[in-house]
C-alpha cells in the first residue's frame, strides 16, 4: 500500500468537485472519481483503484494552433452532466474506481521536457500501481508517442500493440520538425517501441492522408481499415475484428482516440475534424467493446479544441468516449 | 357552435402573420394556421376544426436554466419557411384546419398558479371543442403531467397512455423539488392518472438517467426502448410496436416529444440533448408514424431552447416534427 | 469564535480552486479568496474576515427566461484569470480575508421558498459574523429585496440606504406577477424597509422605463440620475454626491449593481443591456469609489446571464466590478 | 381624409403584434406603432398621422453580399423590447401617431423596378399625406437615392438638403455599376436632384474612402466633418452647426443614417462598420437633435444586416435610433 | 495550342496561393489546382488540361439574401486543408490537370448581364477547349440555367440531360420574378434547352416544394427520388440508376448540387438546407459516382453562404464534393 | 541594389493578392502592398522601400493557448477592406513603398530554433537593407526580445528605446518557463539589451499585473502610465511625453503594440484583453503619433488571435494599427 503521493511530475487537478457525504446512491460523474488531493489525505491503497486518470495539457506540439491544452480541465468540468450508469448496457460505473491524478507538469517553451515528463509520469505510474489502466486525457496526438515509450520502458519485455481511431495515420516524418502531432505512430514505429504489424488504424477517410503516408503504412506492415470499409461491416466488428488480431500478436493493447476521427458538424471543437466522418454513437460502440477486451491496458483521447467548441458539444462526446470505455471495463471484470 | 372565445387562462398569440385575401393555393405554412384573434372576429364553427395549438411558455420550473418559454413563439415564427405539402408523402397538410388559440396566462414568480393554468386550458379545450385534437408547444417537460391531468379531468373515464421520445424517464422524484421538468411521468403515476404499465418510452441512451430511476421504472412496469434496441429493429418499427401494444390497453394515447432526444449536433437549441441521440430524420418518421394512429389523439413538444440555438436548427426540427405528426394526421383521416 | 458552520440554508460551492501551500507571494484571486469547506475543517475566527461571498443562484423569477442562476459559479471559474493586485490604485487586495460561504439552497419549483431562504441566509450572517461584509453574486434583481429585507430583519433599528446602478428602476407593482426583477425597489418601499428618499438609482437611460415608474419614484421620493446627467459631471462625481447625501441620512448603504447598466455591446451577457449604457471603466470607477465609503456595507451584482456571454466578456467584467469594490475596501480600511 | 389603401406598390408589414384592447396607459413600442392593415380597417385620417413608416427589404443592390433587406421586418420584431417613453427625455412617444405602411414591392431580378417602385412610393406618400413625416427602414443606401427623387419629383420646387451620418461618402460613379449602394449622394448630385453644398456628412473615418472621392467631394462642395473633428467640438455641436447651415439653403432637410458609422463592436450587425467609428449615444443624441429641427422632414436608416448580427446588438441600436429621431420630433412639436 | 487568355468576360482569382518550385510529391490542392494567370504567364496547352473551375460570384437573384457569392473565394481559401490523395479510393488527383480560370465579371444592379455574361463564358470554354470538363463554383442556382444555356448555344446539337442533388425542385415560375434561384430546371425546360423527362431530382425532402411544383413536375415527366426513396435502394444505387437511364437517352449530363440537399447541422452555411436532409458522406459518394461515367460532362455546386457557416463545416463540404467528383473522373479514366 | 531574396529564414507569403495591372489611382490596400515573390522576379531597389512587413507566426511560446501564429495570414486576408486613403488626415499611403518580405520558418517542436531564426531575420534585414523600417507581424509577445535582440546585434552600438502599449509588464521572470511571451521586456533588460529607463509602457489597468512585477518595474526604472492616468492627460498627449522623454536618451525607439491593451469587447479575439482596455481610436491615434516620431525605427504588434475573433473585429482593429502608425509615418517624412 502507497501512503505518499509518489509523482513529483504531476500537478493535481486544479480544481475539484466537493463531494457530498455520504455520497448518495445515484452518483454524477463528478462526485464519483476521486481526484489525487483527496486522496492523497488518507493513503490511497493502490490495488483497490481501477483506473487512473492523468490529464496532459500539451498543445504546443501541434502543427496547427490547437487549444487542446485546455481539454483535461475541460473533461473535469462536464463530468457534471453525467451520470455513472449506463442505461443502454446496464451497467453502472461506479463498479469500478477511478482517481484522477492531475496534471503532467508542461514547461512553456521547451516541449522537449514537456515530452520527457510525460513518458516518465507512465513509467511512474506503471511501477507505482501496475494493476489500474491509465487513461489520458490529452493534449495533442504527439503525447501518445510518449505514452507508449514510457509504458515500454516500465515493461520493456511487453509487445504492446496499438488501436487508433483516427482520421489521420499519424505516420509523417520526424526529421523536419520533431516530434509533432502528425507523427506519433512512425515516432513509435521507427523508435522501436512498435513493430509496424502491431498497429492497426480503423477510421481514416478523406483526402487527409498524402500518397506517402499509406505507402510508408504499406510497406512498414501497418493495418487501416478506412471508414467506408468499416462501416460495410459494421464498425463494432471491425473493432472486434481488430482486436481480435491484435491479441495473437502482443501482450498489450494501447487504445488511441483522435476525436478527429468524428464528423465536425457533430464534434466542432476537433480542430482536425472534417465531414464525413464517424458518427458519436458509432465512436462510443467501438470503444466499448474494445474495453471489454482483457488485452486494452491503457488508453487515451486526444487532439480535441474546447476552446473552439459550440455549446460543448465536442467535450461532452469526449466525456462519453471515456465513460463508453468504462463500461466495456466494468463489462470485462464481469 | 361557439360563438366566444371560451378561454379565459388563455393570451390570443402576441402576433400573427397577415394572410393574403384569398389564399394562393401553394400554401406556407404560416398563412395556413388560423390564429385564435381572427377567427374570434367570426364565429368559430369549431366541428370544422381538426387541430388546436396551445402555446405554453413556461420553463421556470425546469431544473436547469432553460429559455424553453421563448418555444411557442420561436415556432411561430419559424412555421414560414414550410409549405404545407409533404412531397415525400404526397400528403398536402391543408386538408386539416389548425387553429392557433395562443398561450396559457403564466405566473412570473408562482409556479403552482402556471401548473393550474396548464391543467384548467386543457380542461376548457376538451369540454368546448372535444373533437379537436390538441397540439401542444411548451416549455419545459413538467408541462405534460399538468396536460394529461387537464385531459383526465376532462375524460375520468378514460385510460390514457404516454408514448414518450426522450434521452430521459422523467422519473424523479417529486419530494425535494416538486413538479419540475425531471418529474412529469412520475408525477402521472404517483397521482394515478396514468399506469406505469401504460408508458412507452422510446430513444433512452447514454448515462444521463439514475440507476434508481431505472429500478422505478421497472417496478412501475414502464416499457421503455433504449435508441440503440430501437436502432437494431428500426425507430419506426418500434413505435408500431408500442402504439399497437397501448392500442390493446388504452382508450387515448398521448404522445410527448422532448426535443433533448435528438443528437445535440443536430439540435444544439435543446439543452439537455447529448451526443448520440436520434437523428431527426428518425424522430419525424416516428411522430408521422405515430399520427396515423386513431388512438394518438394528443401530442406535445418540449424542452426546446431557442435562446441557445444555432441557425435555428433546432427550433426548425421543431417545426418539422410538428408537420410529420399532422401529416400522419392526414393520412390517418384518410 | 465560531466553529461550525452556521448555515443550514447553504450549499458550500460545488467546486474549489485547489490552493498551493504555502501560497505564493504574488496571488491569483482564485488561491486568495478561500472557500467555506475548508474554512469549515479548521474553526474560522470570524473576527478576522472581512468579507463574505455568497451566491444567490435564482433566476426562476426573472420575467424573462434568464440563466442568471449560472452567473455565481461563472464567477468562481473567471477569478482564475485575475491577479490580486490593482496597478491602477496600488492596492493589493490580499490585505482582505475574504471567504465564499457558498450558494443559498433553492427550490425548483417554489419560488416563496428561495426568497425566503435567501432572507434568512442574510440574517444568519448578519448574526454570526456581523462584522464582515456581504458581496452577493446574484442571480436575478429580486433578490435584492430579500436581502435587504434580511438585514433589516437582524438590524431593525437601521436606516438603510440603498444605491443602485441599473438601467432600470425596478419599481414595477408586485400585484399581478409577485416579488419579479422589476421590483426590487418597490417590494423594499412598500415593506416598509427603505423610505423612498434612501434610494439613489445612477445609470438609468433609453427608453426601458414606463412613464408610470418615474411617476411612481417622483412621488416616493427616489432619487435618480440618467446616464447622461451622470456623465454631464462625470458617473464618479455623481456617485460620490449620492453617497454624501445618502450618509447624511442613513446608517447603512447597500450597493445594488444590475450589470445591465452596461453597454450591450460590452456586456453581451447582460440580457437587459442595451445600446448606449455604461462603460465598464465607468462602472469599475463608481463601485470602487462606493467601497471607499464606511457606510456601505453590503453589496449584490445581478443580471449576468452567462450561457448568453460572448467569450465571458460580462462575467470577466463582473469580477471586475467586485474587485474593484473590494479595491475600494482596502482604501477605505487604509 | 384618405378612405382607401393608397399604395399598390405596397405590401402590408407580413406580421403584426396584437394589441390589448384598450392599450394600457404604458406603452410598449410594439403596441403603439399602427400598422397599415389595421389602419386600413376603419378609414385613416391622414390628417392625425404625425409620422409614417415605410419598410424597403432590398440589398441586393449592395456591393457585397448583405441580408440588409431583413432589417425592417427585424425593426418590427424588437419594437417589442422597448417603451414608448424617454427617461432622460422627459418625452412618451405616444404624443405621435406612428404607422407602420408596410413594405415596398420589390423584383427579385430586376434591380431596377426595385428602385422605381421606391421612387413612385415616396411619390405617393408625398401626394397621399403630405404632412406626415416618413421614416424608412431600409435596405442598403441606394435606396436613399431613390426616395429623395420621389420627393423631389412630388415637390419640385422644393430646395432639399442632405445630413449625412456614415463612415463613407457614397459618392462612387455611376458609370460601372450603376446605382449601387456606394453611390446614393452622386446619383442625387448628378441627376440635379440635390446641389453638392446642400450635403454635409458627418462621421466619416479610417481608410474606407479613396482619395477621389475626396477631391469630388470638395469639387461638388459638400461639407464633411470626419468622426475626429467631430468629436473635438461635440457630434452634437456638429450637428446643430450643420442643420443651422443647411436651413438657411434649403427648404427640407433629409437626414440619412447609414448604421455602419458606428463602431464595429457597438454593432455587429453593420456589415461595412469599422473600429473607432461612432459610439452609439452619440448617435441617438445626434438624431434626437436632428429630430428636433422643423426643416428635417425625412429620414431613413441603411445598411444593417440582421444576419450577421450578435444578440440583436445592431438591430436594437437601429430602433434606438429610430426612436431617438421621434423624441426630437416630440420635441420639435413642442 | 491557345496562347492568350480567351475570356474577356472572366477575372483571374483575386488571389492565388504561392506554389513551392518543384512541386513536392505529397500535394496538397491548394498547391495542385492551377490558377489561370499563372498559366497565362506560359502558353497553356488545353488539350492537357482535364477540369477546368470556373467562379461565379452571383447571389443577388436569391430569393432570399444570400453570401453565395462568396462561395468561390471561400472554396479557394479552404482547398489548403486537403491532400490530392483519396485514401479510401486510392485514387491521386493529381493525374488530373486542373486550372482556375477565374471569376465570371458580375454588374452590381444589372442581373440580366451577370446572367448574359455566365452564359457567354460557358459558350467561350466550350469553344476554346471542348476537352475540359467545366466544374463551376456558384453563386446561387440561377447560374445553372445559364451555364447550360451556354453549353446547349456551343452545343446545339447535344442532347443534355440534368442530374440534380436537391431539396428542391427549382421549377418556380419565372414570371413574377424572372430567373431567381427557385427557376433554373423550370427555366431551361421552358427555354426548350433540356426536355422535362431528362431531368432527375435526387434527395428532395421535408416541406419545401410546393404542391403545384409537384404537379408541374408530374407534367412534365421528370424524374425524382426523395431522399427517403433514395435511402431505402441506397443513395449510390440511385445515383447509379438515374445516369444509366439518363445514358440511353441523352448525349451530355450536367451534375448539379445544390448544397442545401444537405441536413443542416452538417451545413449551416447552406442556408435553405433543413433538418433531415442527406449526410455528407452519401452526399460524397454519390458525386464520386457520378463522376466515374464518361457522359457527365459538367457540375456545378451552388447555394454554400458562406458568411453563415460555423467553422467552416460547409465549405469544407463543398470541397470535398469537388474532390469526391474529381475521384470519380480519375477512376473513370482508369 | 540586391537583385536575389537575401532571406534564407523566411518564407514567401503563403498567397498573394493579384494586382490590376496597371494600378488604378485609388488603391485598396491589398493592391498596394507588394510581396516579396513579385519583388523577386525583378530585382528590388531596396532604397525604394520604405517599410518591410515581416510575418512571425508564432505562438507556441504563449503561456495560454493561443492561435496568434494566424495573425500574418489573417491581416493579409483582412487588407482587402481597406483603401491606403485616410481621410482623417488627408494622407495616402501610396506615398510609401512597402513589400511583404512572408514569414519566418517556424519550427514546430524546438521554439529555441523559433526564436534565433526571427532573431537573425531581424539582422538580415537590418543588414541588407538598413534604411527600410520593419514592421512586425506576430505572433505571441515573446517575438518582441527576439527582434530588438536582432536589431541590437545589427547596430550594437545603438542604445534602444521601448515604447510598450500593453495590458501587461511582460516582466516575469524566465527562470520557470523560459522566454514566453509573458518575459520579453525583463528579457532584454536582463541580457542587458535594453536599459530599463529606456521602457515606457503605456495603457496597464486592471487586475492583470502581479505586485512583484510592479516592484521589479519600480526597481528596473521602467515609466509607466497607467490607462487611467493616460486618459486623465489624454493617451496623445502621453504618447509624445513618452516619445519625447525617450528620444532625448535613447537613439532608436522601437514600438510594440500587444492587442490585449484594448477592450475585450472591441477585440474579442485579443484572448488577453479586459474589461475597460483602451478604445480603438485611442489605440490608432496613440501609434499614428508614435508614426510621426523620426525616432520611432520599428514596430510589431503581437498577441492577435484570429481563431477566436468576432466578425474579424479584431483582426480589422489590427489592420487599422498597422496603417495608422504608416500614416504617421507618411506625415513623418511629408
Amino acid at each position: 500500500m502507497e501512503h505518499r503521493y509518489p509523482y513529483p511530475l504531476l500537478n493535481p487537478p486544479r480544481f475539484r468537485w466537493n463531494r457530498p457525504d455520504p455520497l448518495p446512491e445515484d452518483l454524477s460523474v463528478h462526485h464519483w472519481i476521486e481526484t489525487l488531493s483527496e486522496a492523497d489525505r488518507e493513503p490511497v491503497d493502490w490495488s483497490e483503484v481501477d483506473v487512473t486518470l492523468l490529464g496532459v495539457p500539451l498543445s504546443r506540439s501541434s502543427i496547427s494552433a490547437s487549444g487542446a491544452s485546455e481539454t483535461p480541465d475541460a473533461l473535469r468540468r462536464a463530468w457534471k452532466g453525467f451520470a455513472t450508469y449506463n442505461l443502454e448496457e446496464e451497467v453502472d460505473l461506479n463498479a469500478l474506481r477511478v482517481v484522477d491524478l492531475g496534471d503532467v507538469k508542461q514547461h512553456v517553451t521547451d516541449i522537449a521536457v514537456c515530452h520527457r515528463n510525460i513518458t516518465e509520469a507512465m513509467v511512474a505510474m506503471r511501477t507505482h500501481h501496475p494493476h489500474t489502466l491509465p487513461f489520458t486525457m490529452g493534449g495533442d496526438h504527439s503525447i501518445t508517442a510518449m505514452l507508449i515509450k514510457g509504458w515500454k520502458k516500465a515493461h520493456p519485455e511487453e509487445r504492446i500493440g496499438l488501436l487508433q481511431l483516427d482520421t489521420h495515420f499519424d505516420l509523417r516524418s520526424l526529421e523536419a520538425d520533431g516530434p509533432t502531432n502528425g507523427t506519433p505512430v512512425r515516432n513509435l514505429i521507427e523508435s522501436g517501441t512498435l513493430r509496424g504489424e502491431d498497429v492497426w488504424n480503423i477510421g481514416l477517410h478523406g483526402f487527409f492522408n498524402a500518397r506517402s503516408l499509406k505507402t510508408y503504412a504499406d510497406q512498414a506492415g501497418i493495418r487501416y481499415v478506412t471508414l467506408k470499409k468499416a462501416r460495410k461491416q459494421g464498425v463494432d466488428a471491425t473493432i472486434r475484428e481488430a482486436i481480435a488480431a491484435l491479441s495473437q500478436q502482443v501482450d498489450t493493447i494501447y487504445l488511441t482516440v483522435d476525436m478527429d476521427v468524428l464528423d465536425m458538424g457533430l464534434a466542432p471543437g476537433a480542430p482536425a475534424a472534417t465531414p464525413g466522418g464517424m458518427r458519436t454513437e458509432e465512436l462510443f460502440e467501438a470503444v466499448r467493446i474494445a474495453g471489454t477486451y482483457p488485452k486494452v491496458q491503457a488508453m487515451d483521447l486526444v487532439c480535441l479544441d474546447p476552446l473552439r467548441d459550440v455549446r460543448e458539444a465536442s467535450v461532452k462526446a469526449g466525456v462519453h468516449v471515456m465513460l463508453s470505455f468504462l463500461t466495456g471495463l466494468v463489462q470485462r471484470k464481469g
